[in-house]
């Protein structure tokens, strides 16, 4: 039995990580690959239950560093519950989040990367994505997309400003120039089928 | 104003930590000392959730990683929402397990003393108890007073076998060697208002 593939999509809001899942998901299954869609926070029932305390209350209910242990949590229980037995069994796994959102979100104020980084080993190991794909939205546009979902930005997370998801975008970008072997970045404008192509190729190398 | 003391009771199950930070509180208190009674994992809104997801379900709920993510969370929030605050306003504040618990249980499996130290400094920074008291028991005296209280020993941390429990306590007696200065074996043994005067004889020189 082959292992299977671990699968990472990063990026703003709007940027299109949900419908790009399910849309790379589909044309991993016409290739008769097994795939599992997950997401962080959660994907375990741990996990799930750490996300219900991060997602939900006050927007100063946890310290950034209260909130960073969290996260790392969450992980820790989402890789040993549900990621890492679908890819000892053979299956892909797609994961709308990963530690890269930890990265650019929890990193960048009291903790930095390092910080960030030494959680993931304390927590998961060497454990990371065979592949993070950055969707990749020019501002405008993921500024325009961000108004139209208005209606799903009212957790803990989604109401931060936009300097601060400026800020997540530029920390991105660093990430993948850090390390463009594992993290490539993703044009995510135009049209949804038109950005699937482009993960599938970006991907064409790791399919059987 | 002064900046109050925080003082950690740790020991194994039986060794008599909340009666004897009760007793102790009272006894400050009788010096004329405001004192905050608090408990680990716990001890502010968001570490008692954590604590929730922590002392339920099954004994292999969490690995030893997720749960040494989640005390850390929960310590990093207690001390910021309870702990900080009543020393800034010159209470001194008792905790019924801290720090060392995390060392003595987490610290000695999948992850090691210098692991748990490092979750601390990224949730914490440099915060430690101004004074830890150990409470040490004859192994004898402590299985016979554990089995008196079976009732109470039905948590997923509680539930763990002798064996682990020795090695908790053969942990405790390390720290206090390595940290004479901070931590303080105590003789638990013997009738409970001797070990109360014993551990204010402890603390006499932070006493104003």
């Amino acid at each position: 039995m082959t292992r299977g593939r671990f699968i990472s999509l990063e990026g703003g809001e709007g940027a299109g990580k949900s419908t790009q899942l399910r849309a790379l998901a589909s044309a991993l299954r016409d290739h008769g690959i097994d795939v599992v869609e997950t997401r962080e926070p959660g994907g375990s029932a741990g996990a799930e239950a750490i996300r219900a305390l991060l997602l939900t209350g006050e927007a100063d209910r946890w310290s950034a560093r209260a909130e960073a242990l969290l996260f790392a949590a969450a992980r820790a229980d989402h890789i040993e519950k549900t990621i890492r037995p679908a890819l000892e069994r053979g299956a892909w796994v797609l994961s709308d989040r990963f530690l890269d959102s930890s990265r650019a979100y929890q990193g960048m104020g009291d903790l930095n990367d390092a910080d960030i980084l030494e959680l993931h080993r304390i927590g998961s190991g060497d454990f990371l994505p065979d592949r993070t794909f950055f969707l990749a939205l020019p501002k405008a546009e993921a500024q325009q997309r961000a108004r139209s979902r208005d209606g799903d930005a009212t957790d803990r997370i989604g109401g931060r400003d936009a300097s601060f998801h400026a800020r997540v975008a530029s920390a991105f970008t660093k990430f993948a120039a850090q390390e463009p072997g594992r993290i490539r970045t993703i044009d995510a404008s135009g049209h949804p089928e038109a950005v699937t192509l482009r993960l599938m190729d970006a991907l064409s190398d790791l399919i059987p």
